[in-house]
This record gives C-alpha cells, sequence and structure tokens, in this order.
C-alpha cells in the first residue's frame, strides 16, 4: 500500500470541525468539488472540502503561499475549471494535495492567510465537479448481476460472458445531475404483463441503484489502449453515483441494443471527488473465487492483484415525503461493501475501455454497476431487495414500497474506515423523486 | 412542402462551379462546415460549402453587407462556434440561410466583397463541424433489423418491440471523427464458434455500417418532453454517417446491456452539415405497411405522416490499396434510398428520445441505423451483403471481402433528387482502415 505523510491518522487541521471523529472530510481526504455561495448567481469555483468548510481556491490560489511547482496547476483551479486540473495527470495533483494538505495542517504558517478563504458548506451550492464528457456504465457487481439474472433465468443467472468481459454499455451524460437535483418521475412505452399492446405512461417501478462513479483524469489517444499496467494513473478519483432506472420501461426497450429511456432520464452524482491518493490506504486484493477464470492477460497485472479493489463502505437511505413531514430521518435500506460485491477494478476498467482503442477524455465518467453485497439485506436496489417488487418492504413508520414512490429522496452514503487510517467519507448522494409530467399529445 | 425563393431551382450562383449540373453544392444547399487552410494550423472557423469552393464566415462577416437581424447571428458563426449557432433555433438559422442564398445568388451586390472571402474546398482541410455532445443510435433500418435478424433468428427476425418502439442506444462520442480521419482496426476479446476461452486480437469481421447523422440544434430542460409537433424544429440538420463495427467482438460482448467495443472505437461524420431548411423540398410521406401498428400518439403527428421521412439517395463505395495502387476508382459496392429504408422519421426519434424526460443539446447526434433498402443489393453494411461473411463478394479487379481489409477506403456518398427541384448533396463520408496496434502485455 502507498501511502505517505498526507495520510498520517495523526494529523489534525486548524479547521476544528475536520478534527471531529465523524467527518467525511478530514485533512487525509481533501476532496474536489464545484461551488458558489448559494443564491449568489456567480460563476462556479473549485474547493477542496475540509471538515463542514470549503476551502474556496480562487481566494486561496491568492492569498496563499505556494510552492513553485503547485502554483501552475492552481490556475485551473482558481478558474473553476476542474476538467483542465484533471488532465494535468496525477504527479501534479499528487503536488497539489501534498501542497493542500501542509497548509490545511494544524500549526501551518498559512491559517491566517487561509482561514479567510473558507466558506461554510452550508452556504454553498454544489454543481456537478466537472463537465463529463462521456458517460460508461459498466456491470462490476456480480451479486447484482447475478440476482437480477435470476428473476429471468432462475437456472442460469449469469451469462457466459459475465467472468470474462467487464460489461458495459454507453450511457447519458446530459442527464447527469449533482446531489439535491430533483429527479423527475419519466414517461415511458411499457408492455405490461399480459397485454398486447404497449402502453404509454409515467413509469409504475422507479428504482435506484447504488453505485460508485469513477472520473477519469488523464485521457488517451485513439487507436492507443492504456495498458492495466498504466491504467490507475489515468484515474483522478471517486464518487457515489446513483443511476435510476425505470423498470417497467427496460423490458419491453432493451432487446437487442441494451437499456436507453429506463436510464437516461437522470443520474445522480455526488459532489466531492475523492482522489485516488486519498483512497490509497483503503485498498483490498483482487483474487478470484476458487474455479473461475482468471482475467485475461489485458486484465491482469501484479498491482491489480495486490490492491487493485476500493475497500469502500456503501449505505442507501430512503426518507419518504410522510416521515419528512413528521420530522423523521431517513431509514437504512441497506449496507455493504465495495470491494465485496465488485467483480472488476477500476484498473480493468479502463484496461477494458480502451482494448479497441476507444479515446477516454478528462472527464469521462464511469459507473460501476449495482453494488450489491453477497447477503440479501445489502443490495443496491429495490428491484432485489423486493423480489421484483413481489415482496414489498415495510419501513418503521408503516409505509410500504415496493419501488419509489413520488416525494421518497434517496440517499448514498460511503465512507472508509480501515485500523492505522482516519476514516474519510464521499459525502451524500441524494435526490428527490417528483411527478411525471403530463403527457402531451 | 414548404419551400421558398431560396430552393428555386433557376437560381445560379456567381461562384461558378456551383452551377455544375453535378456538384453537391449548389446555392440551394449552402451547408455548414468548420474548416481551415490545409496545415495553416489555424483556429478552426465555420464556412458554407458553395460549388467547389468555401465561403469563409469569419471573413464573410466583416466584408459583407448583412441585415441587421442577421448579424448577431454571423458572431457564433465568425467565432467558428457551430453548437452556439445551432443553439439560436431555427428561425435564425432561416434568417442566416435567405441571407447566403442571396448574397451568393448570380447578380449579387455582394460579390465584390465576398468573392475575397472563397477559399477552394481543396485547400481546405475540414474538422468535425460541432462539438459532438452526446451521441445516439437508432435502429431505423427495418430491412437492416430484418436481416441481421435473420442471421440469428431466420423464423423470427424482427424482435416484438420493433415495430412499437424507435429503438436506440447511447454510443460513444469521443471516438467520432471527421471524414478522411484513419481508422484503426480495433483489438477485443472474442469468442470464436466452438472455443471455450475467448481469443483477445485484433477484429477479423471489421465491417462498415450506412447511416445517416441528425444533428440537435436546440435542445430541451430535462423532465420536459418534446412533442412530436415541435420535434423537427430541433433538429439543425443532416449528415452521412458511418458506424464502423467489429462483428466479432459484438456477439460475445452484448448480453445483456447492448453493443460497447464493437462500436465505441470510431464512428466518421462527413464535414457538411445539410440543413433541414435545405432538405424541404426532399421530403416523403410516412406511411405504415398494412397489418402493421400505427405509432403510438406521442410518435404520431399529421406533418409526419405527410412529409415526415427524407428522400435521400444513399452510396457506398470501396476503394481497397490494391486498386489505389493500380490507379484505379472506387467501386459501388450498393445503393439506396432513405425513405424506403427507414421505419421511423427524425421527428420521431426527437418526441421517443424526450419522452422520459432526457434533455437533448445543441450539437447531440443521432445515428439513423444502418439504412439497407428491401433488396439484398441495397444492403448497407458487409454483414448482409456477404450473408455473415460466408458469401465473400468479389471486386472487379478480382480481390473479393468478407469484411474490410487494412488499406480499404470506404466512402458514402448521398444525394437529393426530385424533378422540379436542384439536386444537392451531403458530400462523402469516407475512411481508410489501418492496421490494429500491437497487443501491449
Amino acid at each position: 500500500m502507498s501511502t505517505d505523510a498526507t495520510h498520517d491518522p495523526a494529523l489534525q487541521s486548524w479547521v476544528a470541525s475536520a478534527n471531529a471523529a465523524a467527518t467525511d472530510f478530514p485533512v487525509q481526504n481533501l476532496p474536489f468539488g464545484r461551488f458558489r455561495r448559494a443564491g449568489s448567481g456567480e460563476p462556479w469555483r473549485i474547493g477542496v472540502a475540509i471538515g463542514d468548510q470549503v476551502l474556496d481556491l480562487l481566494l486561496a490560489a491568492g492569498r496563499g503561499s505556494w510552492p513553485a511547482d503547485v502554483a501552475p496547476a492552481l490556475a485551473p483551479l482558481a478558474a473553476g475549471d476542474l476538467n483542465r486540473f484533471m488532465a494535468m495527470g496525477p504527479d501534479v495533483r499528487r503536488k497539489v494535495r501534498a501542497a493542500l494538505s501542509s497548509a490545511l495542517t494544524a500549526g501551518s504558517p498559512q491559517q491566517a492567510a487561509l482561514a479567510s478563504c473558507l466558506l461554510p458548506q452550508a452556504r454553498a451550492e454544489m454543481a456537478l465537479p466537472c463537465t463529463i464528457t462521456d458517460y460508461t456504465d459498466f456491470y462490476t457487481g456480480i451479486h447484482h448481476a447475478t440476482a437480477v439474472g435470476k428473476l429471468f433465468r432462475p437456472d442460469n443467472p449469469l451469462l457466459p460472458n459475465y467472468k470474462w468481459v467487464p460489461i458495459g454499455y454507453h450511457g447519458r451524460a446530459s442527464s447527469i445531475v449533482v446531489s439535491g437535483t430533483p429527479v423527475r418521475r419519466p414517461l415511458g412505452q411499457t408492455m405490461p404483463p399480459g397485454a398486447t399492446t404497449p402502453s404509454v405512461g409515467p413509469s409504475q417501478r422507479l428504482d435506484y441503484e447504488l453505485e460508485l462513479g469513477f472520473l477519469v483524469g488523464t485521457g488517451n489517444l485513439m487507436g492507443e489502449p492504456i495498458p492495466i499496467a498504466e491504467a490507475e494513473d489515468h484515474l483522478f478519483g471517486v464518487t457515489l453515483f446513483n443511476d435510476w432506472s425505470a423498470r417497467d420501461i427496460q423490458p419491453w426497450e432493451y432487446q437487442p441494443l441494451g437499456p436507453f429511456l429506463a436510464k437516461n432520464f437522470a443520474s445522480t452524482l455526488s459532489p466531492w471527488v475523492v482522489t485516488m491518493e486519498a483512497l490509497a490506504p483503503f485498498r483490498a486484493p483482487f483474487a478470484r473465487p476458487a474455479g473461475d477464470p482468471d482475467p485475461l492477460p489485458y486484465l491482469d497485472s501484479a498491482a491489480n492483484r495486490r490492491q487493485g479493489l476500493l475497500d469502500i463502505r456503501l449505505e442507501v437511505w430512503l426518507q419518504t415525503a410522510t416521515m419528512r413531514e413528521a420530522g423523521q430521518a431517513a431509514v437504512q435500506l441497506s449496507s455493504g461493501g465495495a470491494a465485496e460485491a465488485a467483480y472488476w477494478t477500476p484498473a480493468q476498467l479502463v484496461a477494458h475501455h480502451t482494448i479497441s482503442g476507444c479515446n477516454l477524455q478528462p472527464g469521462d465518467l464511469f459507473g460501476s454497476g449495482t453494488l450489491s453485497g453477497p447477503q440479501a439485506t445489502q443490495a443496491g436496489s429495490l428491484l432485489e431487495l423486493t423480489q421484483g417488487g413481489k415482496q414489498p418492504i415495510t419501513l418503521p413508520n408503516g409505509e410500504s414500497r415496493s419501488f419509489l414512490a413520488d416525494g421518497d429522496t434517496l440517499i448514498l452514503r460511503g465512507f472508509c474506515e480501515r485500523a492505522g487510517a482516519r476514516r474519510i467519507g464521499l459525502g451524500e448522494c441524494a435526490g428527490t423523486v417528483v411527478a411525471a409530467p403530463l403527457l402531451a399529445r
């Protein structure tokens, strides 16, 4: 495991809230996001989350004092352009991280200058952290793929390609929104069981999907695959990601070319990108269960075997409109771990995506696919938790859900904990379902 | 059919080459493209094709004299930003078209000023006409869907959803390239017939797909479907489009989520966007064959029935490396018509894509899907022309092809002809296959 001084669990920040045991954003994390003062209408800025504050990098670039090799990298950050910073690559990112870590650590001579560059997160409005160029959704959750496959093919749930090919497909980039954006229930065609003509109307089986998002930093030239040994250098960081899905639209539309309207109405991204560097203490070995095939050579490397997986704890929470009106907090629907859920590592996704010569760009997003754990209670979607809607779940206040109702707020949370390391978190990825539009004629 | 003075077949241009009977670019066409002087390294500019020349809109905006309501629309064009012009909508576009038509017509008082704004197309280097934001590929070619389906399911080639749902899926925007860009043969996983473990190597079944590209002009807000009656106002124009496909990679990877690496290594777009206005004289009625279901209400309108289809003639040409070395011109592989091939109209694609609430943006690209005619000789891919590779075609020089070989140049051409209208063309969409990269370990 490669860690450095920025991970030292003893580090404390002069930002007091960053030292709270439960914060997602201690000085060991330092995720990037795009924000502005709520209601200001100002241009978006790049900031770094620290405790319950945001360090404004436009202000900090001007007021702090930075090493000569860090200052040029602050220019795109000060300009609010995370994509351009992402394109500068991992070495530049590591230098900026080290400088920010030092500047925000208790006792830094920069405290006086940078204290004036903080904004409480409660007063910040967040945007997507970067422009999402292309979006690819993978299907790395083997327990999810098995559970969903069982609903259709009880005796043979996993297709023959699953253990050889990191299955993925292209998704819609324009409808990716930041956490907090309302999600409108989609209209669409469905073919109800027993019907002979399709119906058109609001989806009746609206679901969430618990995923991680991997953001590409540096790309590759078209026609030049990225070898797996170099793959992680092309990743910038990790977010939470909810790939909302209309389970009744998908079965009717998806043959033979895959999901389309069932997925493209909205996908929600958490606002803070936790860098690959911050995640360094939280890696897990990659190994195949006995009897499963080894990865093909282009998907295999010593480093990938040693620490290819991400050890991130994941949780799904729901607050219905009734709960909200009664002042009741969200309830947990499930929890699990990314490393137990994923059959393929982020590096394998990069190597596979580019083996064809496909070119990646700074700001491309990969979804992990739904990260359901091996236990039924660890499922990352209602489709699984309710057995395809047949066994509704009952909430503590007596409400039940087969799928999501209008007014439901769905919240994903993620964090990393390990002995000897400071806990870090990914923050929240939340969205509230609003009613479908009227069907125009 | 709504046509206006810009379509008058009697109009002649003071640019002599625009009056040649065979030109794709008479004064009735006026397509937009992005160009610069070849080898100059200058920033890209927007131009309009006229005969064998390009009218440079950066120069023309300054040197011409333009109506007061047209001048503001020339600003994004002069800046080389077609997306921003696309976003201005159809009314602005029509005014610019009328002004350009008038200025380029024989006898225009602007001739002296604008003659100095021309560059021969032979000396221009072309880029993609705009930034492609998101790319969706549809599957409107019913004869293609039937022929491909027959290879897998001889008794039941069309899936039950085909006549209800305009089938589409999201594609890769980053690897869309302009005509003339070499296309590198992809590496990928295949599962050869009878094998029990997959192989990795260069695709052995590389194919083209003859498609039209529809570029979105104005978008919609997320959650607000575009009614079919307004759908065409959201389209900017039409191009040729080659959706290169690796037929051996696709069958192994595409279940259950659709094509991925088999398609994402490259797609080629023609450089000139022919506007919806230029195509107004070349529309065809939309009707369903007897026994087929009527379109659902959200996919149906009087205007769509009257003239929803595009009457464009399409051709596929091939020049192998051997032919090129021998000085032999390309040979025609097939020809057909877009209106006979397409089961769904462009307006139906817009209405369907947005019924879920998915937001379109200026610069989004829709592929039509492979436009094969009803006859076997009208097929838009080698997969169909060679019966899945089983019946290679023989070329006039004695070479044969099941699929494309390295060095092959594949050229799509398209044009519109109708009594009482001036012929216009879409130009060419060409690409040459180059060898796959070495497989890295």
